[in-house]
């Protein structure tokens, strides 16, 4: 259970990382929309391993296949499938796992949950598992820019201790994609890369936060009360592989200020209300107010670690586990399209939603 | 839209804090669950206005009333309608904001989304729609008390600046009601109200972090994808007035620290799987693992305050908004059972959705 | 479980027939529909037991309580809470039934799943908790009159063996209000009324069918696969107490006309797309068409009898029953607004999901 | 929208008649439930097309792919998808329906509803959309077998006007699948043979009805309100193509009896609350009381015949529709494969909800 997401425009995966194929069902999608195999094949190359020397060397393709939904270039307002299969799945590296549950993995929790494991790969916790949730969002960022004119961007605004300034309002694509680190911040993206440099040959790993900008979101979207943006989307991004915490707006920081400094006074600017200071990150009272959405991910450093360890077999043994195999140092330059996936699947889901209710 | 919460425990609420009422509908508690109104009345009055010198003094009774689901003590299998109703509600003190949005609060994005707004108050972004939310709330600490033996905790863990010193494996509910800031640590407490005093009579406001455990969490809750636990946490949390940020396990804090570092080893204690560090925070891989679970969440600083604020009204002119009133200098002491509430709606549910799917 | 109806304009009751209270909370309403107490009032007038010598004697005035959602005499885009009190509970005249299972009754069924029952009345399988249908479908009423113009019309068209001509087309809304039985077709009527009555003389009880006519409804309601508009419909008339049939357009008699005789030519009147026949029902591939959606919905004999029956007992063995007490010789006079509001709260839930979709 | 079935046991079907592929995915299967591929298979072949003279003659092998959520022959708990390619897609022979909606069908209504339509077959209205529920089914077919012996049979009870005479309690499935219109009454199958032959031969077409059994359900599946297992089993019939009317036990003919002579008394028959007469066909106040649950399926001639028909084309003028192609004569021997499994989707759904709230 639990593997669909949204309530208008739904996004249901499917798939093992070492099963035949991954995927996706979106259900709800609006008829007409334009969309191509190649917008859809260019959010997955961002999220494929194999892709530079900071993330897993796993090669895999991850060839997007449409199976149905779309005719003549657009949407039909039918499920649209998409399919990717597996290839480079060598379930004989993960052997030694059958029986020995890794530390900070899910192989525990599964075995206690289902009493039964794919243990040939990380099954519905690896991170293939999200190829369906870009997928997905391809289609969904296809529609809010038609219907809206929305943009999300996310970026790596920290590694470790390396912290970038960068601007929400203002970064773009191309300089997020200018480096492998995908920090728009040049000179903290050098730090970054040689940092995990560093930890990937100790067989370390680290973590960071990842950032997301929300721009031109129409006011209106979210609900009141348990639906709010806010909410919606730190259970989205709460849910993607790795995530420890979430912030919206002034976040934890802003709990350091009094309400005489945090609050956001109003104004009239370009013919429309808006905030002066845009603390509250582009949601009130659970409902955006037409400024940026902007959020931020703590993501812990990869659980895959090339290190002895100690743990338990499923015989109820402690063992030492000697960890190998092919990982992410750092999973933050890949989480990046999968940040901006789970924003967009939400901002698609409210925009339909506010649709039906408010017409 | 968005008044329901839960796939099996499902809790609706209803009711605008200056309407005839607010409540909830909580249909598919499992039937024969001892529950008595004065379990409901206690939750509900550690919520309640009025209570003390650092809550707002607002007075409401807020008692409840069991409309149905319940019989001889027990409960139906049907649905329980909790009903309080609406008593001081001076709509007068709100007349000034009929025109006038408020800053910080979500007046303007009710009026964006809805075109109308019940300017007699807060509406259901007022702290009042969560009445309903603890009621439900302390039904499913019934049915998870008698069916697993879990507990819920929340405390107040820092106010502005100053933060308490607890263990999360120890704290007694006790230790938290013990003092009107709900802070266990008895020191931290006392400058914590000292610092909110300070702040009411400045007309100011303050925010801070919230923590909560949940102990007993049997393995195995929460799903795999975009239902993990930690996610629906998030969104559980989120979706309370004034919050601001999430964390679990290891939080924020865990990204400055390595894989080597971070990774939880497993041992065998007690005779089962236990971890040795638990900066999972009680869950891996979205399931809960056995131990507790531990987690934060951000409120920012109250957006009513006592100081004249820059605002627009609905003409779209730029207005002075005086504000007066009455207000919580801080939110955090009543948060305090709304997060527990959040909690326990969340692991009600996996509870039963855990049952469904695996037995 | 189960005591919501709908995905975007979604209805939550409450309540058994001898607890506090019954109700209904909807949530999903659009903001800005004018209604009023007195359209709620109307239809639960309709609906109320003592109104008639075919109907029981039970006398409730059943006078809602908005509670919630509705201000200045329109909705908010709130939950809209309505509660109509239980008065006139005589529940000692259930005692007999406390522990002896009522032949097609639930109270065998409800013991079996919950292993409790509120014995003093039918619980939720009482026709009181379509009072908060019945208040639901008002508001649904409103919205689709305002929005589309549309008319949901129901009549008894056969008791027994007594069978109305009624053209679907044309039957308004006086001519069923015309007579306690709620049938257009006079001389049928006063047919039924004596049949009816010879029936209660007797102690014996009678079912028939209801027929309901949805006008004006516009072409594109519905979804092709699980939720077409005729398996919404469906499951939604069937949800009513004491129903065992539905059919839709040519229903059951259409099968033994053969495809070149049932076929439904399209032609162009009216300046748009119309079907000559209409033995589809108004509905094609699980899509209104914009022609009038024609349905009919089977309720059996009233299970309650005066008549001494075999049953069995909560200890297991084989009693005999005394029937005694109130009841409706036949459901359908009390059925028709019950139907109406069914269809009611498809059509607005389509409608909203039709704007969510398609625009 | 709407191509997800089921609350706990879900089943998400995609795909176009003439896309690239068809299939399901079904998230919520409980682990460990033993599934192989010839299980699944053997009810996709009971379902193809091209299988005896009385189908369409259009020959698709319909071959089946699990691509996840099983390992080891046995189901993981995660999502399992399924896929079948389509194959013979004579796409060219659909050409004359591009522009010019076909009688009886959804062409104009999909057009209606979503200004494109995919008019190289059937779209989702076609009957291929069925494949992915009769494969979801087969896999609660098995869980509901294993966990509680559940039977779920189904046959062709009448052929326009001729029909069957066949006990629920005891037909067999070797039986059904004894001649190729699966009516288990010999006589009738061959005088419905006969006429189906006829039909087809004169480029018409028959509908009829279509009934099925479910043995061994226990007492306590379904909900006392919106989701009465009857409403949920007449909503998931209603949404199979081509059908018009449902009915359970009694049904309408039901309605033609008094209350004393339609009331089913309770007895003590092998150690179990029985009832002797089950005209309330298995459920009372929509829970399963543990009797067979006997339901009735009407579906109307195939809308497809070889016969000129007037119609309208999309430029809105009023043409001469000369049909041609393959099609079903009369779709029930292949429908009773969907009924099946379109009762099975249900059963296992309340099947896991009463896991869920009642233990």
């Amino acid at each position: 259970m639990g593997s669909t997401f949204g309530q208008l425009f739904r996004a249901t995966t499917f798939g093992e990382s070492h099963g035949g194929a991954v995927g996706v069902v979106v259900d709800g999608c609006p008829p007409r929309v334009p969309i191509s195999l190649e917008e859809i094949q260019r959010d997955l190359d961002r999220r494929r391993p194999g892709q530079s020397k900071v993330t897993t060397p796993r090669d895999e393709p991850d060839r997007a296949e449409i199976l149905s939904g779309v005719f003549e270039g657009r949407t039909l307002g039918s499920p649209i499938a998409i399919l990717v299969r597996n290839t480079d799945a060598r379930s004989e590296a993960y052997a030694d796992f059958k029986d020995t549950y890794r530390p900070s993995h899910a192989d525990y929790t599964y075995e206690a949950k289902y009493g039964i494991r794919n243990w040939q790969g990380g099954g519905r916790a690896s991170a293939r598992e999200t190829i369906g949730r870009v997928a997905a969002a391809a289609i969904a960022r296809k529609l809010l820019a038609e219907a809206a004119g929305v943009e999300v961007l996310a970026w790596v605004g920290r590694v470790h201790r390396i912290e970038a300034q960068v601007d929400p309002a203002r970064v773009a694509l191309a300089e997020v994609e200018s480096n492998i680190v995908r920090c728009p911040d040049a000179a903290a993206a050098e730090a970054m890369i040689a940092r995990i440099d560093e930890a990937r040959r100790a067989g370390d790993s680290l973590g960071g936060v990842v950032e997301c900008v929300c721009r031109n979101v129409p006011p209106g979207l979210g609900e009141p009360v348990f639906d709010k943006l806010e909410a919606d989307l730190a259970r989205a991004l709460m849910s993607l592989p790795a995530s420890k915490g979430f912030e919206i707006g002034s976040g934890f920081a802003g709990t350091f200020l009094t309400g005489i400094e945090h609050n956001d006074p109003f104004t009239i600017a370009d013919g429309r209300v808006r905030t002066t200071a845009n603390r509250s990150g582009g949601v009130q009272g659970g409902i955006s107010n037409g400024e940026n959405i902007v959020l931020r991910v703590a993501f812990k450093p990869t659980a895959t670690i090339r290190q002895a360890q100690q743990t338990v077999n499923r015989a109820g043994e402690e063992v030492t586990l000697e960890a190998k195999g092919r990982h992410d140092p750092c999973v933050l330059p890949r989480a990046v399209p999968m940040v901006e996936a789970m924003a967009l699947l939400v901002l698609a889901d409210h925009f339909l939603r506010q649709r039906a209710q408010c017409g």
